[in-house]
């Protein structure tokens, strides 16, 4: 039998975003995007600690304009993975500039 | 006392991203970016099914090639995220394909 190791960070991380896409893209039974609706729940629910720090009530209007790069009014993955790049950046320096 | 919940799946993503990349990049001591050796450690520890799985042995210089948009000979936090984000889709697409 193939000694099947358990998946190390990085394989649960990528599974993580595919798992994650789909459970709010198939909300409306057409899995492949999110819809508007489907991104605000998405962001008011995985991401609720960075969405409630907002001020500005028009800022997720804009960061799904800014990543639906084909205007389709949906996201598909590359586009969400796009959103998910980002905030790991923003983490990222504010992680570095810490420790500095 | 703010009521401080758990993290959610994307956040511990996002975590498990950084957490991964400072783990490798730290290695020799200069903790921004990924050298070719640390790149390397990465792919066959931490992506060893992938790695194992590639015929050609050259594979991952070329991955390394180009990924290194800048060509310093190291991989950044951004250019490390294209790598997971290529995966990912990778990924993502096959699971479409199997569940057409």
């Amino acid at each position: 039998m193939a000694n099947i190791s358990s998946p190390t960070e990085t394989e649960r991380c990528i599974e993580s975003l595919i798992a994650v896409f789909q459970r709010y893209a198939g909300q409306d039974g057409h899995g492949l995007t999110l819809s508007k609706k489907e991104f605000l729940n998405f962001m008011n629910t995985e991401l609720g600690a960075f969405t409630k720090n907002q001020k500005d009530p028009g800022v997720l209007d804009r960061i799904m304009k800014k990543l639906d790069l084909n205007s389709d009014g949906q996201l598909d993955f590359p586009e969400f993975l796009n959103l998910i790049g980002g905030l790991a950046q923003a983490c990222h320096e504010s992680f570095i500039n810490r420790v500095r």
